[in-house]
Formats: C-alpha cells, sequence, structure tokens
C-alpha cells in the first residue's frame, strides 16, 4: 500500500494512538469499524455531517497512527482498523474505547 | 474539595479522557497511580524531569478530566486515581492503557 503508508505495528506509540483516539469523529469511525471489516471510504453510512476533506484528514490520522489501514481495490478504498494487531500489541484498549465491556 | 474541583463520574466522556491520556508525562503519572493508592504531589518520586508549574499542569489536567483527584489532608496535597470509579464506567480502560494485561 506505497499510497496509503501505515506504520509496522510494533513502531506504533501508545501517545500517538490515543490522541487519534482524542476526538469524537475518530471515535466514532473507531466504534463502526470495531469488528475488523474493511468499510467503504465513501460518505454514506458514517453517520457524520462533516465535509469530505474533512473526514480524509480524520482517515488520514488514524491511518498514521497504526489505527487503521487503507486498502485499495481498483477505484473503491476501504479502511479497515487494525483489530487483532492492537488487540495483540495493546490487550483490551479497543475493547475499551469502543465501549464493548460496559453493560449499559 | 472546593479548590480541587474534579467532575462527576456519570459527566465525565471519554474524549476528555482520551485527551488527557495523550501525553506521555500524564500517562506516566496515571501508571504509577494505578493501584489507586494516593501519592503525594511533591517531586520526589515521580521520575519526571520537569518544573513544579509543568507538572501542577498535568495535575490539573488529569483532576478536570475526571481520571484523578487531589486529596488535601493538612499541608499534604495528594493524588488519587478515581480507579474503581473509572474500572465502572470505562470498564478495562485504565487497564489497558497502563498495560496490565500485556504480557512483555
Amino acid at each position: 500500500m506505497p499510497d496509503y503508508p501505515a506504520p509496522d505495528m510494533a513502531d506504533v506509540d501508545i501517545i500517538e494512538v490515543m490522541k487519534a483516539l482524542s476526538d469524537p469523529i475518530r471515535l466514532h469511525i473507531v466504534r463502526l469499524l470495531a469488528d475488523g471489516a474493511p468499510r467503504s471510504k465513501t460518505m454514506e453510512g458514517w453517520g457524520v455531517d462533516i465535509t469530505k476533506s474533512t473526514m480524509a484528514h480524520h482517515f488520514r490520522i488514524l491511518r498514521e497512527s497504526g489505527l487503521t489501514f487503507t486498502l485499495i481495490s481498483g477505484r473503491t478504498h476501504a479502511i479497515q482498523l487494525r483489530r487483532s494487531e492492537l488487540d495483540a500489541r495493546f490487550p483490551g484498549l479497543i475493547a475499551a474505547v469502543v465501549g464493548e465491556n460496559s453493560t449499559d
């Protein structure tokens, strides 16, 4: 993925991950991606009322922090949470921030 | 604690918590407080090479975000992670960010 580089998980810094998660839109995106399935980057279905360029900014922060991959298949771009890698590197973090452990 | 107000846990916003944790010094402080025991605010024992005023700034961010209480006993000020409250509100979050689940 030369156009959309992402760091090796071993080089991912928890501080950068926390910064990436410190935004309501990005946390919302991560929650929608929590199952680890790729999701099209097209604006439909994200449930946010922001411009495409702002959304692209958030996607970039998520990718550069190590939280996501951008997947390219022809003209389709998708984003995927690096869930299994993140669960291995920071056990319990994604489950906690997306609220999987919450009882309410 | 009128001089050092802290939000009710029900009002604590995960975004503010994530912002508070998005700093290496503050994450270090939270790790040292992870057992939930109060710790004196005096500079000794924190293992950081920063000014007292910068440290005070970090303590304030932690308190205002809802992560900590400042406890006053005479001339002694201590800081305490609101561990049990946080564990109830954001299950698994503190354990994940302080690395309690990590195997390395």
